[in-house]
C-alpha cells in the first residue's frame, strides 16, 4: 500500500463529466490498495470569473478580500468531487485549505506555506477515507484565508506529499506530460520518460505551463517523487525525479519558448558604483521581478544597461525606470515588446561545454538575431524577435536532435 | 450612535450594480454616525445553481458535502461587498460564519445556531470598521462548516442582532415591508407601518415570503427590534417590534395566501386510543412537517382523519399514511393538491369575538367552500380550492377594511 497525492488542474474539474472522470481515477488507485489525497483547483476558468467581478466592482480590490472570493472556486471543486467519489461508493471527505491546517505567511493573493499540520488528514485516512483538498489556499495564523497565487495547487499538492512523506505525488494536467518542446510548434517534440528536478525547475520558469516552478523547487528540497501526466489518457507521463538516478544520454532535454517577455533599455548610463542597484532596487520596491540583466561596458566610462520583465509588467517597469534614469543621468529609455525568449535546457550541459556555442551558430545559420543572451550551469536563453521564435525552436529542436531517442 | 445589523438578500446581491447599491446603503448608515454589521445572502440565484450542480454529480449528495458547496454563495457576496464597501472609502472587513464564530450544531444543512462569539465582530467594530458577515452559515464544535436551511441568513442576521444587543436589526429585501395582503393580488393592499412578533411570526408561517419565522422567531425571544424595508428604494419599511408598544386599533392585519398545500384525508379510521399518533409518528419519522390537522367525529366509532402537508412533501406523506392505514384498519386514503390555505392574522383577534365566524360569512357569501378550518389566538385559517384562492384573499381584505387607513 502506497500513500499517493494526486492533484488534478482546473481543466480536469470542468463540468460534472469531467468531475466523475476524476472521481473514477481517484476511486481506482484507492481500489488497487493506496491511500489517496487528491488536491483539485478551481473548476475551469472560474479563478479567472472570480476576478473578473471583483474588477467589475473596483479597480482595486483589496488582497484580502480577493482571497476570500478566490477561495471560494476550490471549495466548489472538492465538494462537488467528495460527492462524486461518494456516488462510487467509496467514503471521502472534502478539506478546505485552513481545515487542513495549511499554515501559511499573511501576504494575500501570494501567500507561502509555512507548515501543514497533518493530523486532520491521516485521522481521516486512517479512517479509510479519500481526502479531498481545496489547493491554493489555506490560512494564516489569525485564522485569515490565504491564497498562494499562480502555480498554487501544484505547490499544495507537493507541499501535502513532503509533509505526508507520501510515496508519490502524479500532477494531472491536460497533457500527457513533458515534451521537448512545444507539440503544437514541432509535430516531432517527444515526451520525456524522465526529467530532473533541475531541468523540470528551468523548463518551468521557461513557459512550460505543465508544472509551476514552485512547486518543483518544494518537490526538490523534499525529494518527492513526481509525475506530471494526463487526466484524460491513460499514458504514463513523464517523471520528475534526482538526476543521479537518470541516464544521462541526452544533453539537451528539451527547448522553451516564451513570448511573456519586454526589453527594457537604459542608454548611457555613468559606469559608477550603485547605478545598477539604483534601477533595479526601486524595480523590486514595486515588486517587478526582472528576468535577463545585462550590462554592456562600452566607451569613456558609459554603458548600457538592458533587462527583460514580463509584459504585463513593462509600461509599470518603463515609468520605475524613467524616473531612475533621469535621477542617475542616463540619456533616455527604450523598450520593447515584440521580443521573446528561446531556451534550451538539460542537466548534461554542464559536463558538455560548446553547447552555448551550438545554439548561438545553429540560430545564427537561421538568420535570427540574438538580443540578449543568458545562462545558468543547465540552460541557454536567447533573447530573439518574437515574429522569430518558432523558426528558432523547430531549428534547435532538430539541431541538438530532440526528435530521436 | 447606535449598533445596526442590516440583512440583504440574495436579490439585493444580484450582480455588481446592485452590490455598489448596497455598498451605498451600509456606507451612508455608518456616515451617520452608527456602527454597521451588513449580514448577506449569495447574490441572486446562485445557492440553486450550486445545489443544481451537486444534483448534476450524484441523486444523494452527503449534506455535509451540500453544506461545503453551498457555502461558498455567500463567501462570494461578502468579499464582494467589502471590496465595494473600501471602493467607496470607508474600512471594511468580511468574514465567513466560522470566522465570526457562529457555532451551530452538527445537522448540515439545517444546522441551528447554538452560540455566537462575538469578540472578533466586536474587535473589528472597534477598530472603526464596517463588518460583512456571511448569512446562513456557521461551523460546528469540530470546525466543519455548516449551513442553516431556509431563511438561514435572516436567522444570521437576528441572532448577531441579539448577541451584540444591537439597537435594530434591518432586513432588507426586494418589497418595501409587510403589507396587508399580496400587493399583486390584491393592488389596494397597504404597506404596515408596525406589526408585532406573533402577528409577524403567523404571517411569515403562512406563506408571506418576506420574512422567515425562525429569524421572527428569535427576534421575539431576544426582543430584537426588526425593520422589513426596500433595498431599492428609501420607503421606511415595517417595524416589527412588541405588541405591547403598538396601537392595537386593527383587529385584522393581514390576509395571506398559501397554495403550497395539499390534503391527506385518512377515511374511517377507528376510533381508539394510539390511532393520530400512529399516524403521525410515521409521519414525522421521514421528517414530513404537517400542518392543519382534523379529525372529524362520525358515526359508531368511525371518524375520518384529515391533515395538510407541503406540496413536494405529497407523495412521501400518501406512501407513509397509505401503509399506517393498512395497518391501523383504516378503509382508505384520498389526498388533492389543488387546495390552498388562505389566513387572517390579527393580535387584536383576542379581544373581539366573532372574528373568525366573520371571515366564514365572508367566504359564504362569495360561494367558496371551506373544507378545512384551524385557529390560533391571532388567526384562522381555513383550507378552500386553490382557483377560488385569489377571490377569498380580495373578499377578506374588502371585509376587514384592510384597504383603508
Amino acid at each position: 500500500m502506497a500513500l499517493i497525492v494526486q492533484k488534478y488542474g482546473g481543466s480536469s474539474m470542468d463540468g460534472p463529466e469531467r468531475i466523475k472522470n476524476v472521481a473514477g481515477r481517484v476511486v481506482n488507485t484507492k481500489r488497487a490498495g493506496h491511500q489517496v489525497v487528491a488536491v483539485v483547483s478551481a473548476p475551469g476558468d472560474m479563478t479567472d470569473r472570480l476576478i473578473e467581478m471583483a474588477y467589475q466592482i473596483t479597480p482595486n480590490p483589496s488582497p484580502r478580500e480577493l482571497d476570500m472570493l478566490m477561495a471560494t472556486g476550490e471549495q466548489i471543486s472538492i465538494a462537488l468531487l467528495a460527492m462524486a467519489i461518494q456516488e462510487l461508493g467509496e467514503p471521502a471527505i472534502s478539506l478546505t485549505g485552513p481545515q487542513v491546517g495549511i499554515l501559511t505567511d499573511s501576504v494575500h493573493t501570494k501567500a507561502s506555506i509555512l507548515k501543514i499540520d497533518c493530523s486532520r488528514l491521516l485521522q481521516e485516512l486512517e479512517q479509510g477515507k479519500i481526502v479531498i483538498v481545496a489547493g491554493f489556499q489555506g490560512m494564516d495564523a489569525f485564522r485569515e484565508i490565504t491564497t498562494l497565487g499562480r502555480g498554487g495547487s501544484d505547490t499544495t499538492a507537493v507541499a501535502i506529499a513532503a509533509a505526508l512523506k507520501a510515496d508519490l505525488c502524479e500532477i494531472y494536467t491536460d497533457v500527457e506530460g513533458v515534451y521537448t518542446t512545444d507539440p503544437r510548434i514541432v509535430p516531432e517534440a517527444r515526451k520525456l520518460e524522465a526529467i530532473s528536478y533541475d531541468e523540470m525547475l528551468e523548463l518551468a520558469c521557461l513557459g512550460s505551463k505543465v508544472l509551476h516552478p514552485r512547486a518543483v523547487e518544494l518537490a526538490k528540497i523534499y525529494n518527492v517523487p513526481l509525475v506530471v501526466r494526463s487526466s484524460f489518457t491513460e499514458a504514463p507521463g513523464t517523471m520528475v525525479k534526482e538526476v543521479s538516478q537518470m541516464e544521462k544520454k541526452m544533453v539537451v532535454t528539451g527547448v522553451a519558448g516564451d513570448k511573456n517577455v519586454a526589453q527594457i533599455v537604459v542608454h548611457h548610463v555613468p559606469d559608477r558604483p550603485g547605478i545598477a542597484k539604483a534601477i533595479f532596487k526601486a524595480l523590486a520596491a514595486e515588486n517587478i521581478n526582472v528576468d535577463m540583466i545585462i550590462q554592456s561596458a562600452m566607451r569613456d566610462g558609459i554603458n548600457d544597461i538592458a533587462f527583460t520583465v514580463a509584459r504585463p509588467d513593462l509600461k509599470q517597469a518603463v515609468a520605475v525606470t524613467e524616473r531612475v534614469a533621469r535621477e542617475i543621468g542616463a540619456t533616455g529609455v527604450t523598450f520593447r515588446d515584440d521580443v521573446a525568449k528561446v531556451s534550451i535546457v538539460g542537466a548534461g550541459m554542464i559536463s558538455h561545454p560548446g553547447v552555448a556555442a551550438e545554439m548561438f551558430a545553429c540560430l545564427a545559420e537561421e538568420g535570427i538575431n540574438i538580443h540578449m543572451i543568458s545562462t545558468s550551469e543547465i540552460k541557454v536563453s536567447c533573447i530573439i524577435d518574437e515574429e522569430l521564435l518558432e523558426k528558432a525552436i523547430k531549428a534547435l529542436h532538430r539541431r541538438f536532435n530532440l526528435d530521436k531517442i
